[in-house]
């Protein structure tokens, strides 16, 4: 498909992701040859749509859902996925590590009409306990397996920590940080890495990942194995490193076609986020950024999704492509599908802001009705744009005001009312 | 105060509000000598702790508390208040407007031990209602009778709505904008303006205003009744004239001994947020920045905190002083306890966020010492000094893991658990 768009043809896949932006197909298949914007949507799942990230297109949300070795229930992750898709989650991520993986794998992309991503190292590791000899003595080829079995059953986007090498990880060793490793695929590569005193396969057989990749039309996510875990972490000579790895592998990933996006950090302070994405674009030539978070502080758990947001909103407006979600009970446990709810609508208020910070006309389209709606006074219209139609209508219901047009925290004094009585309804 | 500043001397005040800021009282003393911070305690509030806001001083939160005409009840405002001060709210402001608000008043400033705001023109307005003419038909000297009874009470900061005059009115009423004026205060003082034919008492009376501030050492915040209700509204005419009327009342303000911080917006796009205060700090000299949110999108109510939390987080970053919190039923009704406590928290997360940004090393030492716990994988530890301990505790509880030394996210695969083995505990 990215084939197609270098020597200048414009794929089905992407007139049909262009129809679902304010965006030129030819635009769209251009930025694709140059490996600015990827369309996702494996070649195995003609049936759902193809998603363009990257430059020029609305900011996506992703919602990481999955099992784990402590809850296994396959029904919690369809719960999970319709709360993240009701929310408007652009893409899902199965992490799942507990149960049989590829039955709830296979459950969660029959039900999702969006792209799914995964993180195959996982499932990796958990194969290599199964077979008794612990990851860190795993086989590679048990690994590239796995890949091979995500993309051939469906999956669109794979997380793929190749930025971890000898050299990078020699930067990590040489340079104190204060919360060590806190990727899980990350973690898994440095130990493996140790224990074999050699490098990292997907590093070192990154051409094997880019022909199966290929051969799928899965999108290659460069997994930041390095991201800082606390706020006094970023923008670390590790982190960078690592960024430069991806850089190096960017180039080598567009020259055979295939289609990448960086992950990035994290946990960042308010003010290093934009230097974040400069420097992720200035290294990998602007290849899509795919953000956790950016989390601007490490103090409020519970409400990481909030600090989130505030990272999230900065970094996509100056140029990240892509939020993942963080949940309320990020750093505590697993989320609820409720929490699944809160993240996706936190995420998706960052990303809006950023939509409107760019200019983008639909995204003013959206704030300019509802503002309509409210200087009518006509909370129900209101309601039912609003990005959470159910919760706003609770929290109206939670306390009713007497008047219909009118709400319980200024009542007859409503400024909008009182002001068109002053000044006329003229706008 | 003010004036003992402005003679080089240090006073009482200064001394205990610099002892809880990282500041020198000598240099405290100087930034209030120069209008660019304020100290908030009226002088018959001994009682309390006196509180910087301004430049060189950390950022601080105000919750909004208050009686409407559907609610009345003073155990709930009893209530709110112990939840916002929980919640770690700097100040609070009393906005009732119902029931018998003299009484409401008192029962909450004994028990506030922060400083205090009000907006007097609501209480104005309603005892002109109650005296059967209207607050059209209000006589001035009412208003003036509220403002010095709250002065006389203890209320140590008043919302006066001075920036309204004949000159930023005709500018409102020559630029179109899309939800006219959604300030209270703002929409009354419109109203009376247009039926009375005549300019703002709250200007044309600034003098009187300036005396009653001097005599009990309460701070003025001069409102913004023109602030944007709509991102489409923001930065517009009719606010930027507002705001030139507070600039030149500021430095009359100075010159009389009168500590005055200026409010801000409102609904404002991510892009537009930091030339607000960058207009701000260049018209008002270097006075305090007190703003309402800003909320960076208006399509978002049931989530108007998380909004808030962006814009204020920018804002405060590049030079708010005070984040006036918003809670998840703004635009929608009253808020509940826990919304109060909900809304507190994401406002101190965007404060919190730009002390970080700001390089404070207060707020670095809080970031340290969890992500040390995080990193010893000391769950109980990191809880404790979270910014809220209860729902940190709460979300752990709700998914326990099987061991106590990783979550139920990543169970025994934790990452950080994984690199120590990797890596080494070496940090």
């Amino acid at each position: 498909m990215m084939q197609q768009c270098k020597q200048g043809k414009v794929p089905q896949s992407v007139v049909e992701a262009a129809a679902a932006e304010i965006l030129d197909p030819e635009v769209l298949a251009d930025l694709v040859a140059r490996g600015r914007a990827v369309i996702a949507r494996n070649v195995h799942r003609p049936g759902i749509k193809p998603l363009a990230i990257g430059e020029k297109t609305r900011i996506k949300v992703n919602a990481n859902i999955g099992t784990s070795r402590d809850r296994t229930d396959p029904d919690f992750e369809l719960a999970k996925l319709k709360a993240a898709l009701e929310a408007g989650a652009d893409t899902v991520m199965d992490l799942s590590t507990g149960g049989d993986i590829d039955a709830i794998r296979k459950s969660i992309t029959d039900n999702c009409p969006v792209p799914l991503g995964t993180v195959p190292v996982y499932q990796a590791a958990i194969e290599s306990r199964d077979q008794g000899v612990g990851f860190a003595a795993m086989d590679p080829d048990l690994l590239f397996g796995v890949i091979r079995r995500h993309a051939e059953t469906g999956v669109d986007f794979v997380t793929v920590h190749c930025g971890i090498n000898s050299r990078s990880l020699d930067v990590l060793r040489d340079n104190e940080r204060l919360m060590g490793v806190v990727s899980r695929g990350g973690a898994f590569i440095c130990e493996w890495m140790t224990y074999n005193n050699a490098d990292n396969p997907l590093y070192e057989r990154f051409d094997e990942l880019l022909e199966i990749a290929a051969e799928h039309e899965i999108v290659l996510s460069l997994g930041d194995g390095f991201r800082p875990g606390s706020v006094l972490d970023a923008t670390d000579a590790a982190q960078v490193a690592e960024l430069f790895v991806l850089g190096e592998l960017t180039r080598r990933a567009r020259d055979a076609g295939v289609q990448v996006m960086i992950e990035g950090p994290g946990h960042v302070p308010l003010d290093q986020v934009i230097s974040n994405v400069d420097l992720e674009k200035r290294i990998c030539d602007g290849a899509p950024f795919y953000v956790l978070g950016p989390l601007v502080t490490d103090i409020a758990p519970g409400y990481d999704h909030i600090g989130c947001a505030i990272g999230g909103a900065l970094a996509a407006w100056h140029g990240a492509d892509f939020l993942c979600y963080v949940t309320p009970s990020e750093h505590l446990g697993l989320p609820t599908v409720d929490q699944v709810h809160e993240g996706v609508i936190a995420a998706k208020i960052a990303a809006h802001a950023a939509d409107l910070a760019r200019g983008r006309p639909d995204a003013w389209a959206k704030d300019r009705l509802i503002s309509e709606r409210r200087h009518e006074q006509d909370f129900k219209g209101q309601i039912e744009i609003a990005m959470d139609p159910k919760r706003a209508a609770q929290l109206r219901a939670q306390s009713p005001p007497q008047e219909e047009d009118v709400c319980t925290m200024c009542g007859e004094y409503c400024a909008i009312r009182v002001s068109k009585r002053a000044l006329g309804r003229k706008r």
